[in-house]
């Protein structure tokens, strides 16, 4: 008997940026669950009737569901889009494996993927050639303060950052403090807006903090903020590899 | 003319984890020019026998040579392992691009790729499941007061952390200096050393931040430090997605 959950990362949308593992992952599979956009993002390689889609904001009961049906011999493949273990679904499966008797534990194998933040980072050059960080703006699951705090710590620290989920139509004033919490650490340094990276509809434009409209940022926008040796040069960002004292 | 530089990410090691596009921009490149590890990464893609070897060290002579074959009217691959936009080749053939004038300037891709850190992340589970930073420990190109001013900050601010370039042989106290920083300002969280991952030899081990060994840390170890809500569980490692106040 065969039991093996693979949780797997898909890229950003584009079939070309996903990986050989990813692929194989999915057409072995004799159970694909996923939410429905990333089903659709690997629909070519499912090879198994048994599809479960979940929804969003269901991640606990996707990976449960997955979980036990790897525990009960099946080959599983959980999909996701970007890489399953950043703001991903690898966490809820290995703690949902652990919590099985280690006689049903089936095997995991968590495949990653081309995450958004680096994805959206080639489309507009080179921002994260040198340190970075990626931080989510939702405070569903975290308490503003400690988002805000780390925000904080990250604008002083001078790093470039990616920002996922910076806003959504209900959750707005959250994007409009962040980027005066970077201003005010870090000057009016370059920002790029991508939206649908990767994927039809693709969207990027080049601003600066204090020239980014904040309607045109969405929940599939990634917001990728320069450190102030960020440079401009023509239709791109480079972060230099030399860093001044 | 097809004048064309891809800037490539080859991804970790194993061809599993390369990328279609990846594979697709090596297959047709009529020059390939990279460090020769980076060669052989990718040695069952080369259909061309117009291969350049770059050395160690050499990546601005690397870069400037591939901008001028694709200039000149080639379709140039320029190879690196992981994601070529983080401590990678991108910003390099941005900046070598721009250098041109318009009317020689090749058409540039750069093809994102699995980073060290995320394929060293899901061989542990998902210690970057909420937010992360990427952080160089070298200071060859940035002097250390400000990679210790870096990392300081991203200490306090208590999310996850990948050290690149952790050690070498002949720079040594900056790891030490660095695991007391992470220490003083977040307790004795868990650490993973993922060496060579991906890669034949891949070593794994799990530690916490007071029981790690710098003698086995090399310049092939990426080095994973959790935040304080990172828990182990089992062999893995995992970062809780609700974080509390």
């Amino acid at each position: 008997m065969v039991r093996r959950l693979s949780v797997v990362g898909l890229g950003p949308g584009d079939p070309r940026h996903r990986t050989s593992a990813a692929e194989t992952a999915v057409r072995e599979a004799d159970v694909v669950v996923g939410y429905q956009p990333y089903l659709d993002q690997c629909a070519d390689l499912i090879t198994t009737d048994r599809v479960i889609v979940g929804t969003m904001g269901g991640e606990e009961d996707r990976a449960r569901q997955a979980v036990e049906l790897a525990a009960r011999g099946h080959r599983v493949a959980l999909v996701s889009s970007g890489d399953p273990g950043v703001f991903g679904m690898a966490g809820l499966a290995v703690t949902g494996i652990a919590a099985l008797p280690v006689d049903r534990r089936p095997e995991l194998e968590i495949i990653p993927g081309v995450t958004a933040a680096l994805a959206a980072g080639a489309l507009v050059g080179a921002p994260f050639a040198r340190d970075f960080a990626c931080l989510t703006l939702s405070d569903v699951r975290t308490p503003w303060p400690v988002v805000e705090r780390r925000l904080t710590a990250i604008a002083a620290a001078d790093i470039a950052l990616a920002l996922y989920n910076p806003r959504s139509k209900t959750r707005t004033w959250q994007f409009d403090h962040a980027l005066a919490v970077l201003r005010d650490h870090r000057g009016d340094v370059p920002v790029a807006l991508v939206t649908d990276a990767a994927r039809p509809g693709q969207r990027i434009s080049l601003h600066t903090l204090s020239t980014v409209d904040p309607e045109t940022v969405g929940m599939r926008t990634v917001v990728l903020v320069g450190a102030s040796t960020t440079r401009r040069v023509g239709d791109w960002l480079v972060s230099p590899r030399d860093v001044p004292e």
